[in-house]
């Protein structure tokens, strides 16, 4: 069994806790939480600390707390040389105190709290600085999810921004439509097939492969007409540069 | 047995002769086609007709043809007072030549000849003129589709400029990820779960409770380092202004 102490409470957190309590490889020997009852309902109170000097040996220590905290957190470490490794997506191998072997164990997928999620599919991004800790966090990683990739730092930093497109825009571009049908008395679930089709298209056609609509057929009259519809700015605006990008990339060969 | 005639053979009208073809209520007696070969092997060659004079009687005429044909279409029919509709997102039902009586019959999906659909989850909004054609055509479309909605005119324009944000405008988004993922020599593959799952999510929130990110968070610190990541201007741009429209609707009740 490899042993793992987590430090941190947040959603994150907490989803790995979870996930590890069903892998036969990873024994969480402890968690660290300023407050004991945000993990409480996942672990056995013995195993919950909340001050640095008593977190305890363990192969792997993994910081989970927010990125601003991240750095400082690895600094308040009261040990040195062992294996410690964040979650985020945003923050730098080396935005960790040097005084441990350092790494990267960030899973690619947006948590909500209480909502239960199948870690088995969720990527996870790993990144060390030597290849024997990447031997050990791969096996950990492996127990919980199919989909381990090795990312760094700068990979990871893409991959972000990539994410931020496909994952928060894109559902403000939801927001949007949400917002124009409630405008006009259209239910909201009649866009619903066609979204989770458009999502779902992308696994056996690339995005650009896979483009329809006005904008694809730089169909100017269509596209016109929805631009004097729209009286929104930022949704005029926002119809206008993708619009623009689309017909750009039709373009490119 | 409702006798339906199809005047097309694009994308659409192949679609909706297949599923015809498992319905037990509606009896598909003709297509027309300029080209035979097109739905030669959804229906037996005697159904189809090439020209206007031999379009047959039936409960119901489907024009399936391109947005700026369908008026022409339904000029060129050699008969009147019987019920045409046409299967258009973009026109009114008041394109249609006033010589029969007029409906709308349209099924929002991207429809990708060759692959193969579930019309039973395909929402298909119906409008016609008079309430005796509207039980018709929903008899017709709830053969095949279990999501039937009445939408009229006016909603079907909003509607149509809302699945553009949520499809086509959305799937821009997922190209740019690809893109971002290429050039970072990153397996697109690592964001399908986060694609997929949001997607997934606003099946039980609403966009708005779904929004996470920087630009939800208003963190300028993050925002500010995605921004001087990306060297594309439409990536920018688009960046700059979906990011200031979320946080403009955050500070909306």
């Amino acid at each position: 069994m490899v042993s793992v102490v987590i430090i941190g409470s947040g959603n994150v957190a907490n989803h790995l806790i979870s996930a590890f309590a069903k892998s036969d490889t990873v024994d969480v020997i402890q968690v660290f939480a300023r407050n004991p009852k945000t993990v409480s309902a996942l672990i056995s109170p013995e195993k919950i600390v909340g001050s640095y000097p008593e977190i305890t040996e363990a192969d792997l220590y993994i910081i989970s707390v927010s990125d601003n905290a991240a750095a400082t957190v690895s600094q308040s470490l009261d040990f040195h040389n062992r294996l410690v490794v964040h979650t985020s997506g945003t923050i730098a191998l080396t935005d960790l105190d040097a005084k441990n072997r350092r790494g990267v164990c960030y899973p690619l997928q947006t948590f909500s709290k209480g909502k239960e999620v199948d870690f088995k599919r969720i990527p996870i991004c790993l990144e060390t600085e030597n290849e024997a800790d990447y031997q050990l966090l791969e096996t950990v990683a492996r127990s919980i999810s199919d989909n381990v990739f090795r990312i760094d730092s700068g990979q990871r930093k893409a991959l972000h921004v990539a994410a931020v497109f496909v994952n928060n825009f894109v559902n403000h571009l939801y927001h949007i439509g949400h917002t124009i049908c409630s405008e006009n008395g259209i239910p909201f679930e009649i866009l619903q097939p066609l979204i989770l089709e458009t999502a779902a298209k992308i696994g056996s056609l690339t995005p650009k492969e896979a483009q329809t609509g006005p904008a694809a057929r730089n169909d100017s009259q269509t596209i016109n007409a929805h631009l004097s519809f729209l009286s929104d700015p930022d949704q005029k605006e926002i119809y206008k540069i993708i619009t623009k990008s689309i017909i750009d990339n039709g373009k490119k060969l």
